[in-house]
C-alpha cells in the first residue's frame, strides 16, 4: 500500500478531489455583513461550512478520502480516532457509499458526540481515555476489518478535499486580498495553501489560533513543528499539533499566523450569532478575533473568512454563565 | 391625510413595493434540510428572513413605507409604538432614508431593546408602560413632529411590503404545494395571502401560532376577530392580534391555522439551531412545530417556511435552564 502520509498533494488532486465530492457535499454559501465591515474596515465575506453537510467542511476531505478508494480496498471500510467532526463527516461519507466507518472513541467522550457519530451511522469502538489505550484500540480494529485509517488531517486525500472550499471561495467572491482560516492540526489552512497557491498566488493567507493553543504560532516562528500537550481552549477543534503534511503548506505557503485570547474568541462567536444570525463553533471565532485585534492588517481589503463548522453544544454556550 | 387603514393593498402595490424597496432589502437564501425533510417526510423550503437587513422580514413593509412617502411628507419622519423588530426595521429604513424615526416605548422595555433601535438611528420617547400613556405620548410625539404613523402590520403600505418575501421565495422554490408562516398580527400572513392569491392561488397558506395566543386560531374559528389581553408566550413577536385589514387576508385566504404548545415551539427552536446552524427566533418556530405535529397535512408537500426573524437574546435562551 501507498505511503499516503509522505505524499504531498498537487493542484490537480484538489481538482479530481472536487469532481469526486461534488454530490456528496453543499455548495455552502457566503454570507456578507455590512455592520461587520463597518466595524473591521475590512470587506469580510464568509464561506459558510458550518451549513456544509454533517455540519462542517471536514467533510470534504473525508468524502475525497472515501470515494476515492478502490472498490477491493473501500469493502473494507474506513476507520479513524477523531471523536470531533472528521468522525462525523467520515461516517456520513461512508454511510453514502454504504461501507463501514469505525471509529475509536474514548468511553469518556460525551454521550452527544457518540450520539451523533452514530446518528450518521459510525461504528464505535471504545477505548481507555489515553494515547497508549486509544493505539492498541485503534490498530485492534483495523486489523480486524482490514478498514483504511484515514486521518483527520494530516492524510494528503483530506488536504486536497479541503482544498477544494477555497476554490468555491475564489469562485464566489471576486478579487479577495486575503483569506484567513482557523488553525489547529492545518488541514483547512493545508487545503487553502494548496489551491491559492496556484489558483491565485497574490492572495495573503492568514491562519487565527486560540492563545491558549498556540503551537501551530510558535512552530511558524520557530520554522519546526512544535506540539503542545493537552492545551486547554474553548475552541476544541484547533487543540491538535500539525503534522508533516501540514507543516509542508503552512511554512512554505501561510503569511502570518495571528493568535487570540479565550475571552476575544468568545466575543467574536458571539458577535457573529448576534449580527450574522448563524450558528457557528467556537472554533470558527479566531480569524473574526484576529481581524478585530489586528485592524491595520486587515483594513481596506477584500477578506475571505472561512467558517468551518457549526456542530454545537447548544446547551453550554460559552457567554452563558460567564463571568 | 388618507386614511389608510381602511385600504387594502392589491397585487399591484405589492409588486411596486418589490421594486421600491430592492436597493434596501436583502433578497434572503432559501436553506433546505435533507434531516428535516426526513424527519417530516416533506420537503421543507426555509425562507431565511433573520438574514435579512435590520434582522426581520419587517424591514420590507418599513421599507416600503418610508420610501413611498412623497418628499414633503417624509421630512417631517416617521413614527411607531413598537418595541419590536418593526422599530428596528422603521429605524433602519429611516435611516437610509435621512429622514428622522421616532419611537414610542415603555420606559421598562428591556435596554438591550432600546439599544437596538438607537443603534439603528431611532429616536426613542419613553412612555409608562400602560396602553393609555402610550397613546397620549405617541399622540404628543406626533403632533409634535407631524410624522407619518406606520403601524407594525395593519398598514396596507407594510402588508404589501410584506408580501414581496413569498414573491421571492416562489421564484427561489419550483412547485411550492404550501406555504407557512407565524401568526401574531397578521402582517407576514397578510403579504402571503396577497402574493399567492394572485400569482399561485392554488398553493394552501398555513398560519401557526403559540397556543397560548391563539387569538388568530379563534378569530379564524369564530368568523370575526377575538382580541387577547396580554397573552404569555416565549414567542413574543406573536402576542399582538389581528386588525381589520389583516383580518380580510386571514378569513378570505388562509387555508388553516394551527397551533403549537410552549414546549413544541421552543424544541423546533432548538432542533433548528442545531440541524440548520441558524440563529432565530422563538416566534419563527410555531411552523416547524406545527409540521412535527401534524405530519399529516404536509407529508409529500413541498412547503415553504418563513422564518420571520433573528433578533434573539443570546443570553436568555428559552431551552437553558428548562426544568
Amino acid at each position: 500500500m501507498k505511503d499516503v502520509t509522505t505524499h504531498i498533494p498537487t493542484y490537480e488532486d484538489m481538482l479530481a478531489a472536487h469532481e469526486r465530492i461534488k454530490p456528496y457535499i453543499h455548495r455552502t454559501p457566503v454570507l456578507t455583513s455590512s455592520f461587520l465591515n463597518e466595524l473591521t474596515g475590512a470587506e469580510l465575506f464568509f464561506k459558510c461550512e458550518n451549513f456544509q453537510k454533517a455540519g462542517a467542511f471536514k467533510v470534504r476531505g473525508a468524502s475525497n478520502a472515501v470515494f476515492g478508494l478502490p472498490d477491493a480496498l473501500a469493502q473494507r471500510g474506513v476507520a479513524t480516532h477523531s471523536s470531533g467532526n472528521h468522525a462525523l463527516s467520515l461516517s456520513y461519507a461512508a454511510g453514502r457509499r454504504g461501507i463501514p466507518c469505525n471509529v475509536v472513541m474514548p468511553r469518556t467522550a460525551p454521550q452527544a458526540k457518540k450520539d451523533a457519530v452514530r446518528g450518521y451511522g459510525g461504528i464505535i469502538t471504545e477505548c481507555e481515555p489515553s494515547t497508549t489505550s486509544r493505539e492498541a484500540v485503534f490498530a485492534e480494529v483495523q486489523e480486524r476489518t482490514g478498514a483504511e485509517f484515514v486521518h483527520p488531517y494530516n492524510d494528503p486525500r483530506v488536504i486536497a478535499g479541503q482544498g477544494t472550499c477555497s476554490k468555491e471561495l475564489m469562485e464566489q467572491a471576486d478579487g479577495l486580498d486575503a483569506v484567513i482560516a482557523p488553525i489547529g492540526g492545518g488541514g483547512m489552512v493545508s487545503g487553502t495553501c494548496l489551491t491559492l497557491s496556484t489558483l491565485a498566488p497574490e492572495v495573503e493567507i492568514y491562519a487565527a489560533e486560540p492563545e491558549q493553543a498556540d503551537d501551530a504560532y510558535r512552530s511558524f516562528k520557530a520554522g519546526h513543528i512544535i506540539a503542545d500537550d493537552a492545551p486547554v481552549t474553548i475552541a476544541d477543534g484547533l487543540k491538535v499539533p500539525l503534522k508533516e503534511n501540514t507543516w509542508h503548506f503552512v511554512s512554505n505557503y501561510v503569511t502570518d499566523i495571528l493568535t487570540a485570547s479565550e475571552d476575544e474568541i468568545i466575543d467574536a462567536m458571539k458577535l457573529t450569532w448576534k449580527r450574522m444570525k448563524i450558528v457557528m463553533e467556537a472554533s470558527c471565532a479566531p480569524p473574526l478575533a484576529t481581524i478585530l485585534k489586528n485592524p491595520e492588517i486587515f483594513r481596506g481589503k477584500r477578506v475571505g473568512v472561512i467558517i468551518t463548522g457549526g456542530n454545537v453544544d447548544l446547551d453550554a454556550l460559552p457567554w452563558i454563565g460567564r463571568g
